[in-house]
């Protein structure tokens, strides 16, 4: 189509990386352009905390299930979801704070991804490698409590950014036909679609792995949802304002 | 920067669009691209659904809250957070299905959130404008009903597609010191830099509207946080099999 489709169809995450430093002012115009997303209702429901620090850096490395690239990436930032900045300004003007409703939780957790995403697109435009770290919400608590996040703020995941140091190969995805479908839902075709799917990841893992039986993404998806995920996190929402009533 | 960050940088919402139908080629491109989006432990959690019949698309502009540019756009997707994809494989696999905690729902949303921005980028780069209808969550049911969407499956936002019959103003954003904050959270001298900055926002607005008062961002935000919003979609959500536990 254009060169931006190539670029958007050529992601694949990065965890490993050169030691070359990210230009301060990409950085910002990185963050910048993420800020142009879409937001719902004029939110602008994310902050960006960037983190330094070598020791926090260590430590969000271990919060995120050692992850080591959360620690030798060129950059490692945290994007929250923020109720607390909008939130201030019902404070400010003399009006009650409501925003703990399930609703508010979904409309900030969606303005982060937006800019993030965004921010994710403009690092790759620039020859950057990124990685999301959802794995800092194994750990929010102790997260938050390093970062300072006060109430009316999650850490919604990381991103790790730099220079590529590794070229792997993009991952296949599911049949355009299994995710796009006409005026209702429906699942026609999609067995055996999704039967043939799950034989190419199988390969792309065999291939990566050297050998061995590989995965399906049905068994690598059925791992994920046949057991609880993170059930500490309804609780740490709600300690951090986020009731989702 | 680069092409890409000028891309990214003019994002502006269309609610205006020409009769010109988008390719059928086009489309399906800007979809695949989405795909190729990070997705959380490659759950590939979103499922769009493209809806053209005329009446299917009059019924959902008004349960979007009387959007017309949800009848008129060229096309129009419900981007759906789809567990029940990814669900369907523990069925085949003999695995109970558990994938109603909180993180499962955040990890879906998300998923969609980064396929969608992902789209966003795809369809402006060739040209096209956008626009997220967040209104269908006014009526979660009704939109859900239409869409036949089973259990498992929320409808997270509309989006629509077009090329574009107006050309508005990009809305200023908040100031990148505001936005991205150095190893912790903190409040310093935002107060000062947001008080400029709904200066400037209700300068935007009096000059969209042709004089008045405008509205700052602090008066726009605080109207939405100072209300409880959408309080049904907790137990729609439940109702979907969405639990949120």
């Amino acid at each position: 189509m254009n060169p931006v489709f190539d670029l958007l169809n050529a992601h694949r995450s990065i965890r490993k990386f050169t030691s070359q430093d990210i230009a301060e002012d990409l950085l910002h115009a990185i963050v910048s352009a993420g800020q142009s997303a879409a937001t719902s209702s004029f939110l602008q429901g994310c902050t960006v905390i960037r983190v330094r620090n070598p020791e926090s850096r260590r430590t969000l490395a271990r919060l995120a299930g050692n992850q080591p690239y959360v620690e030798s990436a060129a950059e490692f930032l945290v994007l929250c979801a923020d109720l607390k900045r909008p939130g201030n300004a019902c404070t400010q003007l003399g009006k009650e704070f409501v925003g703990d409703c399930t609703e508010h939780f979904i409309i900030a957790t969606v303005d982060v991804a937006l800019m993030a995403q965004t921010m994710v697109v403009a690092a790759e435009s620039a020859g950057l490698g990124i990685c999301y770290i959802g794995g800092l919400r194994n750990n929010p608590r102790e997260v938050s409590d390093l970062l300072q996040l006060p109430g009316g703020v999650y850490p919604v995941f990381g991103l790790c950014l730099g220079y590529p140091d590794q070229n792997p190969e993009r991952k296949p995805r599911l049949p355009l036909a299994v995710v796009l479908k006409d005026e209702v839902y429906n699942e026609v075709g999609d067995v055996q679609r999704i039967a043939a799917y799950d034989e190419q990841v199988r390969e792309y893992y065999r291939q990566r792995t050297g050998g061995g039986l590989g995965q399906s993404w049905s068994e690598q998806v059925a791992g994920l949802l046949s057991e609880k995920a993170r059930p500490h996190m309804r609780g740490f929402l709600a300690e951090q304002g986020f009731t989702l009533r």
